[in-house]
């Protein structure tokens, strides 16, 4: 089969003809529909500090994906041949604390998908039985693949209940659009938007986000007095912290209101500094730090979701066959893309 | 003033012209610019049982309105004249455990508007003002005077988050169907409602119900196989008994799924029986008992799904001058309308 | 290997000798050091109605057990030989919803041990790796094989937070006596205990409960004005509800504070009729059914409960011989134990 | 009346004869029975940076009291002349978002008592009735005067249940002291508390903590292994920062387990610098930060806490009478004592 792999420890990706994988017992093999382009794909086919730590070559990448169930191994019951089929990119170890206690998206021993096995960049994936997750046929593979991260923009924004709630969501990259679109789908009161990017900005609109902010145009107290004059001078009840940016996280910790939720989820890199008396203390303040997706809550809500309307068509804005995955990575350098997704 | 009294202790109202009330110490004086009919109210109107040993006539009834403030007594510092407002219709003690503790809505000692103090059918109404809800100028009087049971429905369908759920309502009376439009602002994946009349499950169609069951043409049978349906086969994720019929309530436990939750609203009359370990306890499931309004948690989550979109417009079937009053009551009997408003 | 057999369906059991079990894959072979007898277990041995439409003889009976590794399945890994385990009696099916979102205590497709698999009233017992629970050394094995029911208590009073609340328990056979001493270590303020027995109400008060109602001789009137009275008028914060016997049930309903929570665990055994606006709505308290433990939870919580000092050795009363069976379940028809605990 | 006065922008306090006061409409004069020193006090006693900045001399100081109610001003009618009361420190507003939604410790506009109006290092204090606590009789004096800290304890301990699970506490000053004895009460399995100083150690010992760590001999990975040993190298289900010391905190990120709780109480005074990813967000943790008392749930706990026998005696290492606040003050600064009471 075809499939992209990281052949050495380098820059860059290769598309090549490789073996095709065969199911061994619990496990089941996925022909590949779509799958999309994930920063921390990014960050792989960059080739930066953090990848080259972590993945060994070669592998075969990407862990968002969708596809058919094309063969079974032994001793799998729960789905069939013909099944369309999201998955868990969280391989669970499934004994720990964490798993045993219904806290397995923090399980300490996981293995991911297209970083410790081989991944969804291919015609064909592997996967064990108990991460695939049966999707509603009238769900387009472009939107079906996108599930995974879309997840995690569930358990972000929906941590606390927020209808009729306020809503600041900073950093609108694909998750915190996918966090927009939720929030407006639970009843969100009102949803803030801020990000860098005119582009971003302009998928925000398309998602429901009712006043976006240019954080590079506009300074941290103008973004502050615009948050504190919609909210009628009491700031966000909610706050998604989405960026990772030292600069936005503060802003999170300005605009909440006193007793207010934040979720923490954008991965800052190097030391972010408080001033925790005010920032979290005297506020009185709820903090989450979200990763990975509850399983499998997060999955059925957001199949619920999709029921009640969440449209996240705005943000896939490219749709490219997959031997034209380095244009897809450039986009994403450029910021000139919402979510991208390849076909195989 | 002109306002509807209950004379004496025997069916009907008058409408009759009283003195005008005079603020006190903390008190306001509020020109009543709507004021809506309730059930209570028709139980008063029809001087039912439970009325007779309730109320104490000579007493201005009604508890749902909206209006103008226009005259303020000494100390009230929170309000100003021209403010358009709602009530809280509770008037909690302020001192017991339940009020100390954030659970005012089930205060020990509260007094109700329209029952144990004159009410809002009356061109002005004498309200404390720590009650006062100040509403946004954008919602229209007879839209606003209906806060107070739309915050039931608030409460009653959002005691958990529900964004993604799956939903019951059984009864499509003025409150729950309120609830639907909650629901479905809130961003159910599914809302099913039941209800023995046809009129009211067409108002139920255009409140976002997806799936309506005439309880009075279908058994149980062919309501729980239809519930199961939809469902694929899983029961709800929640019920909201919204009718206090005896069928209804048993709909609600037979058709939640295990581990799912209920909330009870609706008044029964008489007593209900339960096989108990089949219907709450093996299913794991969480009743809760829902009445009034949480001071004043529910009012700000209502303003905030007025602003996510919430229409209730719908509901409100029938506006009429104040002394068409026995219309109102009239409509109400024969199940013939949603809410009725009344205009002073 | 020796086991106590119900080998016809009709009342008692037969103390037989049986082939050795041998794990299959994934199945762990565990020498049986106790197992304590169940109000169930009353139920097969009794061959009551609920008995004999439920088990399907023959059938080695008993699900509350704690004991040694003796032999590993193929693919064994979480436990070794020697390890002290005890086991969660409900084999749950992993992937029905409630399953996969952490309510496997209500999986609609669970098998019981002792029931639909034979148990443990057995020199050795088969058992699912997964269902395995390693146990502190120091917890002696009469103790240790009652946590499946221990368990039971845990979940039903923590099912929210009682730490400096005052408790209701109705109900003082071994899982409400079990509840008692949860309470008295998670700090509860005051724990009323109600039974019909004076002999558990003595073990009541060995294990913490504050004052003691005997339901036999004291009137529903007496014991509401007892519980006002020592909780200055307000009613109880919490209340569980253990026996299943109606006028118990009432009680409670009748005891609890506004805004109270309500644990319904004992099982009634026909209908058990409702003011349900007097008795749940308009006090707006919450319901919780609770059956089973959550896995795997509740279990490491009571891991936790053991290491703050819970103690739980008053509840049982008798250890005997698994030979003299007969003499426990009479025990348990009069009423004159606690726990009563077996040794193979 | 004598009190102590901060009649100068200075160091130091002055026992002054003042006039005696008299209790307006809805206040209550107490006779001060005890009254205890915080860390506030001291930072006010050395009149340091933040307190020039906040403190409007002449001014009463004391925040921390008991007494008893001796003239009631016009319209009190909770408490009457010879209640034993203590106060809630916070007199909040009651009408902004925080007040009227349950979350009046985030008032965003209280005033504290000793502070912002003359406080209770006097004989006499005037107090709003709504702040007043009716305090057991069987409390004596020297305890009752510490609820409003031991309350931000509870408040701190109990922000979620930690009944049977494990428990870090970083700092063991008064208020880390009280938070000891709140989890031991309320059943916590494993007390681990860390200090720099060993005297605080050692009371740490007398109100049941486990495990006591000095963190000045203590290399921080001596601490971590030390806690990873204790917790079977899970790391601690729930973690209390006491101290606001920048060590102590990265202690409670590197200590806490996957998905546990965070409470932040200690007031930092610079900045604290965070790996967010690995600090929190893949940790997938929650975060509270604390500040006073739920109004006034946590005081309804806090004298349920008592009757299930938390016992607070070891903390309260000093009585004075008020005179010689000035040695209570010195014992402060040398680390030398737990908690220091006045006796007018």
């Amino acid at each position: 089969m075809r499939a992209l792999v990281k052949t050495r420890p380098e820059p860059g990706l290769s598309l090549q003809t490789v073996p095709d994988p065969k199911p061994g017992p619990s496990e089941v093999l996925v022909r590949v529909k779509a799958t999309s382009l994930c920063g921390t794909d990014a960050h792989i086919y960059n080739w930066d500090e953090w990848a080259s730590g972590r993945v060994h070559p070669p592998r075969i990448i990407g862990h968002e994906m969708c596809g058919e169930v094309v063969e079974l191994g032994t001793g799998v019951s729960s789905v069939k041949v013909g099944d369309y089929v999201a998955a868990e990119s969280h391989f669970t170890c499934g004994i720990c604390f964490q798993c045993r206690t219904g806290q397995a998206h923090v399980c300490r021993n996981y293995r991911i998908l297209g970083i410790d096995v081989d991944g969804s960049y291919a015609e064909y994936v592997l996967l064990p039985e108990r991460v695939l997750w049966k999707t509603a046929p009238d769900i387009p593979p472009e939107l079906a693949c996108v599930q995974e991260p879309l997840g995690n923009a569930v358990y972000a924004a929906l941590a606390e209940d927020l209808s009729g709630h306020s809503v600041l969501i900073t950093g609108c990259g694909p998750t915190g659009l996918f966090a927009a679109a939720v929030a407006r789908t639970a009843g969100a009161s009102l949803i803030i938007g801020s990000d860098v990017s005119d582009f971003r900005l302009g998928l925000a609109k398309q998602v429901g986000v009712d006043l976006t902010i240019n954080a590079k145009t506009d300074t941290p107290e103008a973004m502050q007095a615009a948050i504190l004059d919609i909210t009628g001078g009491e700031g966000v009840d909610v706050a998604l912290e989405m960026s990772g940016d030292p600069g936005a996280i503060h802003q999170v910790f300005k605009a909440i209101k006193n007793g207010g939720r934040v979720t923490l989820f954008g991965i800052s890199t190097g030391q972010v500094c408080f001033d925790l008396p005010n920032e979290i203390i005297f506020k009185g303040i709820r903090v989450y730090g979200v990763t990975g997706r509850r399983l499998f809550e997060t999955w059925y809500r957001l199949a619920g979701l999709f029921k009640a309307g969440l449209d996240i068509r705005p943000v896939i804005t490219h749709t490219l066959p997959m031997e034209e995955f380095a244009r897809g990575f450039e986009l994403i350098k450029a910021g000139k893309c919402g979510k991208v997704v390849l076909i195989p």
